[in-house]
C-alpha cells in the first residue's frame, strides 16, 4: 500500500475545511427540517390556495394591521362532507342509516317486508342496483326510522359503536381517516392564530358531534349542524332524559347555514370554507362582513387520488356534492378561493405514502 | 429629662423582638391580605352555599380526584333574570320593548290609535295604571313588533344604544350595572377552574348577546337563549343579511331550557344556577348527571337590599320570577342548594358601598 506525503498544515487545512462543510451542511439540513416543521400547511403546494389562506392570518392577526381582528372575533367555518373528509359515493351518515335498518327490523320484525326497509335489506344482502329503487322521500323514512326515537345517550352510543366499527368501500379504512390532510393543517392553523373553528355541516349535528372533537379537535358546542327537536322526559326512576323526535328544528343547508351560525355562534365568520352549493350562502356572508375575509371552495378534480366530480369546469356531476358552474362564477366574480385537489394539494390524507 | 440606663444586650435583645415583633404582625397582616385577595367568593358569606360551590370545584378539578371532569367537559349554565341579575318589577327586555313603542308609532303612524300600542303610549306618558289593561296576548303583540322585521343588525345597534341610555327606576342605573356581584364572582371562579360558561334564558338570545360579554364576560356563542327564525335574503346591492322573523324556533324556557342545551353546547352541564321554575328542568338535568354535580337556586329574600317574593317560604307571590314551595321541596329532596340573598350574600351589588 502506497503512502502519499502530505504536509501538516495541509492536512490540518483539509480537516478544517472538512469541518467546516460538514458544519455548513448540517446547518443547511438543519435550517430546512425547521423550515419544513415551521411551515404549518405543508401538505399545500405553492399557489393562490396557499397563499391566500397564509395572507389572510397575516391580515387579521397581525397586531397594527389595518384587518386586525380581535381574539373573540375570530370564527371559521367548515362545512363537513366533501370539505372536510370524504362524501363519495356516499355521506357516511346515510350509509350508517341504512346500515342500521338491520338492528331496527330486529326489534321491529313486522318491517322486514315493508319497503323501505325490504330494499335496505335486500342493498345490504349484496343487490347493489335495489338500491336505485330509493326515493327520496324513501330516505326520508330510513333517516327518521334511525336517527329519531331513542335518547341522545342511546344515540350516541350506536353511533360510536358504529363508526369504530365501519369501513369506507374503497379505502377499506374507517370513515374518520378519511379526512383531508391539507384542511386538518388549515384548522390547526387557524386554531394556533386564536381562530375559534366550527363545523357548518347539512348533516346532522348529533351526528358529527360523535366524532368532531377526536377527528378535527372540534368540541360538540362547535358543531353545527341539522338537528331536530328533542323531548324531554322521565325514565321509570324519575331520571330525565332527551328523546330525539323526528321533527326538523334546522335544516342546515344553503340559507339554514347562515340561520344556524346566527343562531348559534351569533357572530358574522371570517372565513369559511365549503365545497357545494348548500355552502355559498354561508360564504356570501362570510364574504359580506368588513375587513380581510377568506371564502373557499374545494373542487373534487383529482380523479385519482380521490375523486372528480362537479359539474363545475366540465366535471361528471354527482348526486353527491354539486359543485355547480354557477357557483364556481360566483366564486372567481366575487373573490372567493376554488382550491384544486389535484394542484394545491400535495397530499390528500395522512395514511399516503 | 430622666434616663434610664438598659444594658447594651437588652437594648438589641429588645430591638430584636420588636423587629420580630413587626416583622410576624406585618406576616400575619400580609397573609390576611393575600387571604383576602385569594377568596374569589369573598362577597359570599361563609355558609352551604359558599361550601358547596368550593367543594364542587375542588372535586371536579383537582387532578386524581375520583370526581375529576376533563377540562373539555367542564361545562356550567346560569339562567340569567333573576339569577344573575335583577328581574324585578319586570325584565328588562320587556322595558325594552314598551319603550321601542314610541319608534314603532313614529315608523307607522297608524298604530298610534291601535291598542295594545296605544296602551303602552298611555303607559309610556305615566298613566302606570294602564300597564294593567295589557293581557299576555297583547304582550305577544308587542314582542313580535319591536324584536322582529329588522335585519339582525339593525336589532343589535337599537339594542347597544338602548342599553346605554335606560335604567332602572329603582336605582337608577344602567341595568347593565344590576348584576349580583357574587354571582359575578362564582362565573370568574368557575372559568378561573376551566369552565365554560353560559348563559340560558327564557330571555330573547339575540337581545342577551348584545350585552353579555361586557357585562358576564359571556361570548354570544355561549347564550342560548329564546330565539326565532331568520331569514336570509339579499339588500339593493346584493348584500346579504339576515332578518328577524316572528316565529319561534326556540321556547328557552322549562323543558326548553334542556332542548336549548342538547341543541347549542351539546354536552349535559355538570353545574347549573337558576332561580324559577322555569329552570326545573335544567337543573334535574344538570343534577341527573354522573359524577360530581351543582344545582343551585337563588332566593329571592331580601327585601331590604333587593326584592323579596317566592312564593316558596311564604314569600310574596309575584307575576315575574315564580320560586314556588314545590321547587324548594324538589330542590331539598334532590340535594340543589338554595342560597339565600339574604343570609349568603355579602355584598348584593358592585355598587353597594
Amino acid at each position: 500500500m502506497k503512502t502519499r506525503h502530505t504536509p501538516a498544515f495541509a492536512k490540518a487545512s483539509a480537516g478544517r475545511q472538512n469541518l467546516i462543510a460538514v458544519a455548513l451542511v448540517g446547518a443547511l439540513a438543519f435550517t430546512a427540517t425547521i423550515a419544513r416543521a415551521q411551515d404549518p400547511l405543508s401538505s399545500w403546494n405553492d399557489g393562490p390556495a396557499k397563499q391566500a389562506i397564509v395572507e389572510f392570518v397575516k391580515a387579521t392577526t397581525t397586531q397594527g394591521s389595518p384587518q386586525f381582528v380581535p381574539p373573540e372575533e375570530r370564527i371559521a367555518t367548515f362545512d363537513q362532507d366533501g370539505t372536510l373528509w370524504v362524501e363519495h359515493p356516499m355521506y357516511s351518515q346515510v350509509m350508517y342509516c341504512l346500515e342500521r335498518v338491520p338492528a331496527l327490523v330486529k326489534a321491529k320484525p313486522e318491517l322486514a317486508k315493508v319497503a323501505p326497509f325490504s330494499t335496505v335489506l335486500e342493498v345490504l344482502h349484496g343487490d347493489r342496483a335495489a338500491m336505485e329503487k330509493l326515493t327520496m322521500d324513501d330516505l326520508m323514512k330510513i333517516l327518521a326510522a334511525t336517527l329519531t326515537g331513542m335518547s341522545v345517550d342511546e344515540f350516541s352510543a350506536e353511533v360510536k359503536k358504529w363508526l369504530a366499527e365501519a369501513k369506507d368501500p374503497r379505502w377499506k379504512k374507517p370513515y374518520t381517516e378519511l379526512t383531508y390532510l391539507p384542511m386538518q393543517e388549515v384548522l390547526k392553523y387557524l386554531r394556533a392564530n386564536g381562530y375559534k373553528t366550527y363545523i357548518v355541516t347539512g348533516g346532522g349535528q348529533d351526528f358529527v358531534r360523535q366524532y368532531a372533537e377526536a377527528t378535527y379537535g372540534i368540541p360538540p358546542e362547535q358543531v353545527v349542524g341539522s338537528a331536530g327537536e328533542t323531548k324531554y322526559g322521565y325514565d321509570k326512576d324519575g331520571k330525565p332524559f332527551l328523546t330525539k323526535e323526528p321533527k326538523m328544528l334546522l335544516n342546515d343547508n344553503n340559507a339554514g347555514k347562515t340561520e344556524g351560525i346566527h343562531m348559534m355562534i351569533g357572530r358574522r365568520p371570517c372565513a369559511a370554507f365549503g365545497n357545494t352549493s348548500g355552502d355559498q350562502q354561508m360564504l356570501e356572508y362570510t364574504k359580506a362582513g368588513s375587513g380581510a375575509r377568506l371564502a373557499m371552495l374545494v373542487l373534487h378534480d383529482d380523479a385519482k387520488r380521490e375523486y372528480a366530480y362537479g359539474p363545475a369546469q366540465g366535471l361528471p356531476d354527482t348526486k353527491v356534492g354539486a359543485f355547480t358552474q354557477a357557483l364556481y362564477n360566483e366564486a372567481k366574480k366575487d373573490g372567493w378561493t376554488v382550491i384544486s385537489m389535484k394542484d394545491d394539494w400535495k397530499k390528500i390524507f395522512a395514511f399516503e405514502e
